[in-house]
């Protein structure tokens, strides 16, 4: 159990936007409101999973919509709150720790703003040990933990409460509302038992965001490479040090998709990667091989500062590496690999190991 | 206070498919639902407004969606039951009392439904005095009673409970879950209390239904003039006597929108028709001439049988008369005719009073 201060979701906010994976919303925004919030209401209690009582009622906040939207349509930092306590009216019971269902740039901080505005704990850990761009993509799902009841907030003060046949109904119907609503809305929901916590979330998710984003600003102050630094951490191995030579973008269905070439510099000279992305990165060729998929994570940094990249952060000229990170296990299992898998996203490919 | 059998509801679902102004659904797949619902579960009580205590609670059931599509995709008959119990559930208390939100042909029947299942008794009125295509055109609206709290069910099984900002929101944020949901769902909604009913309601609605029904059926059974009979029940005029010329129909939206052309036949020949609807009618032109506007009822009647005619039913060759019949006057005040006067639709034109 420890406390987090404003200062603390620096490195936590930089940590998290490389684990990421170019989605989970943008950094930058997501820190201030935090920021914003526990100046405003006070410290955040951070506990680990095993502090968390058997009988505890766990609540995961988060955001939910286009990255691109969200950066330039700021939420108002209250609509967490509301989701949550319509999603308790439900319950019939108050949440007593709250969770993030991802560690990505804007959604590790969300839970954050509703901890300090509710002086809920947050638990350390989260759904995905990444994030992923639909809602049913969630490690509980695996051990039968459903999304809903789930609860969705906008900025004007309106709110659904969803009771579905499965995950896949929740994300759908979560999604159209999240488009009507201005495509930037806060969701509570994939509510567990304490007991669950072991098996519904990857531990320590948080701790690791801040390790991390302290090695990358430590590697940057003491002239080093960053970049490497990171990849030293997560175990990561790199996939193309270049810059960003065509990007293609649209915001539709709730989503920001496309796809991104990028050139070979230095060592990489004449190879390219490209990059396809749903909100996250999903996929990526290498000379047209692919060389690393979905469920693992594919982290695009700036190549000078280590600073993560998000797919809406990715433009012409760009001096960035991209690196290949192992996922959680569970996600290579058959259950797992359903649910997050390149063939789910419509990609004709298994999921590919990636090479040390 | 008197008890509906199976067999009450053929005239008022006749009657109900003629106020329903082309919209509300189609009036036989209503009463088959309502009437297998009264001979599973026994006959239901009909209350008058004053009859209903003052604190009880009074909640619309209603379908939504595309009559189009609910004409081939049958409602599960279960929608509104689930709708209601997730609207209980937010409400934390039960309904007391079910009621029409519009007097439609399977409008007026999706309340019996219910009300067969959870032994309610259903309020003889409804919120409107004919059909309107969206949720926020209801008198309730006029005196302060909110649409949301808004339980929506689909036939799947998926629930979903809205708080909004407005009822123009609720309209929004239903309509598009609607739509994902197969364009056809259930609704709770719109609560009263017994003493808001006198302000909130057309009294009597389903009696007139089934009066109106009994008198068409009677005149053609003597071999009279069952539209004549119509028209002197309703007030109405009588607009055009012809044969649908053309129809041009699209489902759009959550909406079945389109146009008809109706050529004069006898008395009327060289005449002809324009019906604008969404749902239902809203304007009719006839020779180039604005002859009647919602919210007014634009009725389509079968010129022989003197059967209602929905929109959806609207086919090449039909031999049809319609009546322009009065709105109830609280939806000709300013507030009424802002919610559902020809300009809220797109029509550059006032209200136009019928001729008599």
């Amino acid at each position: 159990m420890r406390e987090i201060h404003p200062e603390h979701l620096d490195d936590m906010a930089r940590g998290a936007g490389i684990l990421g994976t170019g989605g989970g919303g943008d950094p930058y925004v997501g820190k201030l409101l935090a920021q914003h919030a526990i100046r405003e209401h006070g410290p955040v209690t951070v506990v680990d999973i095993h502090e968390v009582p058997p009988d505890a009622t766990v609540v995961a906040i988060s955001g939910m919509g286009a990255p691109t939207v969200s950066l330039e349509k700021i939420p108002a930092g209250t609509e967490e709150v509301t989701a949550l306590r319509a999603l308790e009216r439900f319950l019939g019971r108050q949440a007593t720790h709250l969770v993030p269902i991802e560690v990505g740039g804007l959604n590790s901080m969300t839970p954050f703003i509703a901890a300090a505005r509710t002086r809920l704990p947050v638990v350390d850990g989260d759904a995905m040990g990444r994030a992923f761009p639909e809602a049913q993509m969630v490690l509980p799902g695996l051990i039968g933990v459903t999304v809903a009841p789930m609860a969705v907030a906008d900025d004007k003060g309106n709110t659904l409460v969803l009771e579905t046949v499965s995950n896949l109904w929740s994300e759908r119907l979560a999604r159209t509302a999240c488009v009507e609503m201005g495509c930037s809305v806060s969701c509570a929901d994939t509510v567990m038992r304490g007991d669950q916590l072991a098996d519904g979330l990857v531990p320590a998710t948080l701790t690791l965001a801040e390790d991390l984003g302290r090695t990358v600003r430590e590697a940057r102050a003491a002239h080093g490479d960053p970049v490497a630094a990171a990849a030293r951490l997560l175990g990561g191995v790199r996939l193309l040090t270049g810059k960003v030579a065509d990007v293609q973008r649209r915001t539709s269905g709730g989503f920001a998709r496309g796809q991104a070439r990028l050139d070979g510099l230095g060592g990489d000279d004449g190879r390219s990667l490209e990059l396809s992305f749903q909100n996250e990165h999903l996929l990526a060729r290498r000379d047209g091989e692919i060389v690393a998929t979905t469920p693992d994570l594919i982290c695009v940094l700036d190549t000078d500062s280590g600073e993560p990249v998000t797919t809406e952060g990715l433009r012409y000229g760009l001096r960035v590496t991209v690196l290949g990170v192992p996922c959680d296990p569970r996600w290579l299992t058959p259950g797992g690999l359903e649910l997050a898998g390149p063939r789910y996203f419509g990609y004709d490919t298994d999921h590919v190991s990636l090479n040390r």
